[in-house]
């Protein structure tokens, strides 16, 4: 089986993230994130966010969505997300678990990008005692399918909720990917997100994203919570170190760009030489085909791993690893379904 | 500041480790666990504990414990562990995050070993509607202050918890340092232990303990659990690959053994060649002296890292990366206190 | 405002409950459900019940479902039930903040009864680490939308769940109505239900609902579970008298039987004198008009609380102690829109 | 066996108390608390405080105390508490159910009164991420030893705690009998307190207890929270009208009243003419002897039911429902012990 292109965690670590891990592994040092490693990673990561805020880094993108929301959201409240968001669909319901019981309300979209009319709908709700009222909005980017939000999208998904008094959270899992189809990072404080999940696994480190909160009241005693939470490194220095390598040589963004770029040569190949047409915008580094499922099935029988989602396309990955070649050998296997 | 006896995670990795991370960064893998090197990882654990186990790995000890004593205790139910215990001391209250309100029952016991008396106390107090029952044993191979428990010892504490139908709980943070000790690591199971959490990272890993499930009914749905928790890898290849490189090269071993060898050498100097005792007896690889707080503080001004306990003493603790070197320029030091 | 048909519980506590509570203030008495009352109580639901089952008694029915659920499911788990059930729609999520994230998959189904292709498609999917998987059934007899699920219907449902080894839950706040309906609660112990929540505040007790444990091994420490959850009462007595009233006299029965009465006189009167059709068939004590928003709207202006549903239609609820008069003023208040 | 002095749970609902639910129980009422009985209640409440306040009535002393504390500190924080407090020794670990985790911190003192020196010290331990830190303090008047605290007491330990920023929970369980003690109610909202449980099962009430929320930002969304938590009652009416009753009445200062003369009788009358000590100052309702376990035994074994707390001690607990005849028969039953 292939499994090139099933996801962009089945990529290993990009050669300046191993780079990194291997430097760090010289002597003695502090513990639990109180290294110099772990200091000049975080100042990489404020630097390409251009603000001040506070950093940590855990292992779990899972963990870190999850810890995030439980910070904007009590027990007794919900966040509004997109139905098909990762929170929603791909993490056991770990939201809830770390949140004691925090809901989720999932809003329509097309694309993986949240309705601004559904979001105002959900936002104008009457509060009732019975139901868990709004407390905060999760934001993707770039999105589960593949696409990327503008500044305007953002800033017509991102005022409303503020003005609300509620909170602001972006899962960056592939926030490399996004930053690379032309989203410029900076905006990211500026349209007032309070916490974003700065995404190392699928930019190339190995389990590695950053929790980067720019409301810092959040960041009272994250230190406690993240250890009561299994977020916490002893080694600290090898799980800031990956960043510090991607970031440093610039490979975080050169290889999202890759990964785009192949995206694109995947979706346009299969454009151009397949009876598929594709299910949605190729902004990032995702490619979502309309194959049906006999196409599907027998694109894995050839050796391909694929998943099929819930809209009912087939998608495929690319990353920092992905080679041109095995685009082409795949095109020719859609091709020849 | 040296920090080469504040902690054993103070260390690096050791060259099998990450030896093996580079050797796992080969290609494309399967994601989430189902790759080569975590079966390898896995089947090398069980050849050492001679069982037949369900094995996961996991990022992080405190997650990794408080997630089997969720598996072990309800919410309404408590823990017996060594006062002393790292559950009850050092992991943020832990247990009752993952197990939501799961308790702690502190037991004494002379340097950090259980004391059979107090547990049967406790387990014959009678059971009232207002108090969480006990549910479980929480043993720590090696303890917190050094020492070993012998299988007589262990018999005597696991077999009437069994017998009420409790489940037992290991933390192997240290495990490889127990071995080193002379424990025979295949009486885990014979013993009757449910879940051990056999330890990576003060062993030479990075960040990565397993948790070995010998009763398998525990198994049920784990992926979903650990994945619900935050302690899925993605690139699972990674979290694995150190434990097979430690083990597949007897690294796991000697680095332990290295590493128990160095704490004599500490301690024989210290009752040797100061006026400091030793609070507890070296079995492993921590020592504690009896230093008072002026002492410590003098010791902390002269550049070492090391921190007092809740029983008074300071502690000391080498790792496979400790050198004799530093060993004695450390004796040296507390000498001239 | 008239609150006569705003829902089940703005009506008092019948005779027979307050009577009881009255009978039941004499004297001393043991402390948390030790006390005769309880134990007479307890006894009267068994019969009713014709099975053996342990039984406790608790203030809410949204904890009583949420606790009952956290014993079916673990956290990485989920529970299927109608997507209009109470504990989805109308407790806050409480199953989640109980369950510590338990999971709720909403199924489909026509007036308020789960459509059982619905379930065995969910019953059927695959599972996977990501998702959380079913782990129990949970069903409402009465259900939401007044329906009564027939003995068949209830077999279809929970064979195919038992045969997977999973729990149900049946929510029976209005039991007492799907009775006087002509459902046989002996059913509910021979179907194989695990857990039951037997209703007592919308039966004509005040707050106070019985955990009817048919499994009996889920009773297993379910004191200290009760009393943790903070649903123990201290002074027992009066939270089992208002049912021992009820169930000793009768009116447990006689006085759904009358609020069903009244719903059929309400609904015969709205189909016959009104513009506005019935939403869903009249089977218990609730009956929904497919009243537009504007005649809702005049309703309630004219001093008549009721409440529109998710599904469009207006809801009006008789109890016990539903007038025939104010049936009669409330259709001609319809009639007249 | 006789229950008059094992808690003052064993006693029924006080006259005003159920008087007052039977005129509840008049028509149709709104629910969830919007009702006239509810808004009345809190009303006298306040006036009983002199203070603005939101108020809620649950139904549970254990729930409203986790609920409360689990407003005033994360899961990853800490409580402190006298080791004795209910919430330590009697509710079956709610505050970590109710609050995730939230950790709590036994203080020592004599007679159930914290000890401001250790306080202090446990104010100003330093802050490590591998520990639970102080959130909050939460006081017990009277106490779980029949004391009642100054307000100088009170001051020095509500003024360090306040300084901190943390807040403060006072359980009042029996605040009756403290402010029969000659406590001044008012000097609650005065010195500091942020939530009050203020008691109203051990006044007379049936199981009933009302939530004080002198810091009204804690009152956000509270309807949301009570009811996920199981704590809203439907039919509000009943669980505020025996607030109503004792409060409009004054039962529930002169029930309590009379439960400290009964308790203070008993005192003088093992003091005068038996040969046990008594165990703590007799300032509220509760006596505690020093009985050896033979004498408990006898005292048992004559039929009156009392019970030994930690403190070795036994204790006898006086109520509104107390009369002058049994505690002469249990003072006859102690002097021929």
């Amino acid at each position: 089986m292939r499994y090139d292109f099933g996801s962009d965690n089945t990529a290993g670590m990009a050669p300046a993230a191993i780079q990194a891990m291997i430097a760090a592994n010289e002597g003695f040092a502090r513990a639990y994130g109180t290294d110099d490693v772990t200091a000049r990673a975080a100042d990489l990561i404020r630097q390409r966010l251009d603000a001040d805020a506070d950093i940590r880094f855990v292992f779990s993108g899972t963990a870190a969505n999850a810890i995030a929301l439980a910070m904007l959201a009590w027990p007794h409240e919900a966040v509004l997300a997109h139905h098909a968001a990762h929170i929603c669909t791909d993490e056991t319901g770990a939201p809830g678990f770390f949140g004691s019981g925090v809901g989720l309300i999932g809003l329509p979209g097309a694309s993986g990008k949240i309705d601004p009319v559904a979001l105002m709908s959900a936002l104008e709700a009457v509060e009732v005692g019975h139901r868990q009222p709004v407390a905060a909005l999760s934001l993707t980017q770039s999105t589960e399918y593949g696409t990327v939000y503008t500044e305007e999208e953002l800033r017509h998904l991102i005022e409303p909720v503020k003005r609300m008094g509620y909170g602001v959270h972006m899962d960056g899992a592939r926030l490399a990917n996004a930053a690379a189809g032309g989203f410029d990072l900076t905006l990211i404080a500026r349209l007032g997100v309070d916490v974003l999940v700065f995404g190392g696994a699928k930019a190339g480190a190995n389990c590695a994203e950053a929790i980067v909160l720019f409301d810092k009241s959040l960041a009272r005693r994250i230190d406690n919570r993240l250890k009561q939470a299994g977020q916490t490194a002893s080694k600290a220095r090898f799980l800031a170190a990956p960043f510090l390598g991607l970031l440093e040589s610039g490979a975080w963004e050169d290889g999202a760009a890759h990964a785009n770029l192949m995206a694109l040569r995947l979706a346009d190949g299969i454009a151009a030489h397949s009876p598929f047409g594709l299910a949605h915008p190729v902004q990032a580094n995702a490619v979502f085909a309309a194959l049906p499922p006999q196409a599907h099935q027998r694109l894995n029988d050839l050796g391909w791993a694929c998943y099929r989602f819930d809209d009912g396309s087939v998608r495929f990955v690319c990353s920092w690893a992905t080679q041109e070649q095995a685009v082409d050998d795949l095109l020719e296997a859609i091709a020849g379904l």
